[in-house]
């Protein structure tokens, strides 16, 4: 299987929320769930997206699309575990949008798909602004970038309805208080579900788990 | 002292390159060293910032911008050290622009400043494009992100002056093959400086402290 490349130019442009829409609309067609990764450089949506397909590949038919502003290297490391995906590289582009997501669609088996990741570019603050059609948004905060990012990066964990706190193993060598910005994030978003992980160790992770397939079953039995 | 604080609205606009130029010329008229600083959300811009003032300023007049989407909280903590300061509120936008920082210069007191360090809103790739009118770009990649990262946000490591590698105190606990990520940063700028340090530990900052010293005196000099 080879990876599928998409680099954007300029003549892909049009309205990104109608676009939005209508992904949406193409996505629910098949029953798919499709979930936006987002998070700075670093934080672990790659790493997510891997511990997710090796849990549920048996469970769910998955697809991912990779957003980097360059290189393919994460969906090689996705292609590896024969998991169909395409990889956007956004040619410096800060942020996916509705138009790169489209494109992705074309290449992707969607009616043999129950569950589409999409792992955005890094970055907490441009691609909050653009929805791609997904019906959740899922941002990861790392515990090394510090417990004050809700207060500097407000949007994306205001808007996101999942926020995983990543790298929780790093703990003891950290000044982070988990409830203090457990207690911003809540402040800024009530009705945020909240899952502290590790990624590397898996700890926490069977929560993550557990609320993803009840939403993949739930949009299949809609 | 209190915090001046500039919140961007649309009618701040203007030709960038322009603006920064002129903004560059009117430093250079005062002798100023002028530093942009970037990174990632949460790499250490503002730890880095701290332990600058606390070793240069017996050394140096020192005058900080400091540029985020929301909240004035490092601007605070710089404030609480008794060096003039300004606040940039980008109202959600990405990067810092060379009017923003225009802007925040006729609050500065130019003709008492021999070094000002702007820092960047956290992310690695809106913030490239945009000169400010600074004599040195210096990067923060921090350990935690991974060694990877050279490959996916290339431009910024190949149009810094120098990259400074945080957090190396976690080292033990993380997988990051520190050889392997200066030869991808050197292949992308065969010029860089690199620093490996920590801000918490105060390991390697001996040489970029030296570094800076020496540029702040090269500007005077000249």
């Amino acid at each position: 299987m080879t990876v599928k490349i998409i680099t954007v130019g300029e003549d892909i442009l049009g309205t990104n929320e109608e676009k939005a829409r209508a992904n949406n609309k193409r996505l629910d067609g098949y029953g798919i769930l499709t979930v936006d990764i987002m998070s700075s450089p670093g934080a672990g949506k790659t790493s997510l997206i891997m511990s997710t397909i090796k849990y549920m590949k048996e469970k769910a038919r998955m697809a991912v699309i990779e957003g980097d502003v360059a290189s393919s290297v994460d969906a090689d490391k996705i292609n590896e575990m024969s998991i169909p995906v395409v990889q956007i590289n956004t040619a410096g582009g800060c942020h996916l949008d509705a138009n790169m997501v489209e494109s992705a669609l074309n290449d992707l088996p969607l009616e043999d798909t129950d569950l589409l990741l999409i792992e955005n570019v890094g970055n907490l603050i441009c691609p909050n602004a653009f929805i791609l059609g997904e019906d959740k948004r899922v941002m990861i905060s790392s515990m090394p970038e510090g417990d004050d990012k809700p207060y500097k990066y407000p949007a994306m964990f205001a808007d996101s309805d999942v926020v995983l706190l990543n790298k929780i193993d790093l703990q003891p060598h950290l000044e982070f208080n988990v409830d203090g910005f457990k207690k911003i994030v809540t402040g800024l978003n009530p009705d945020v579900i909240f899952f502290p992980v590790s990624c590397k160790t898996g700890a926490g992770m069977d929560a993550w788990f557990a609320w993803l397939e009840s939403a993949v079953k739930g949009k299949k039995n809609r």
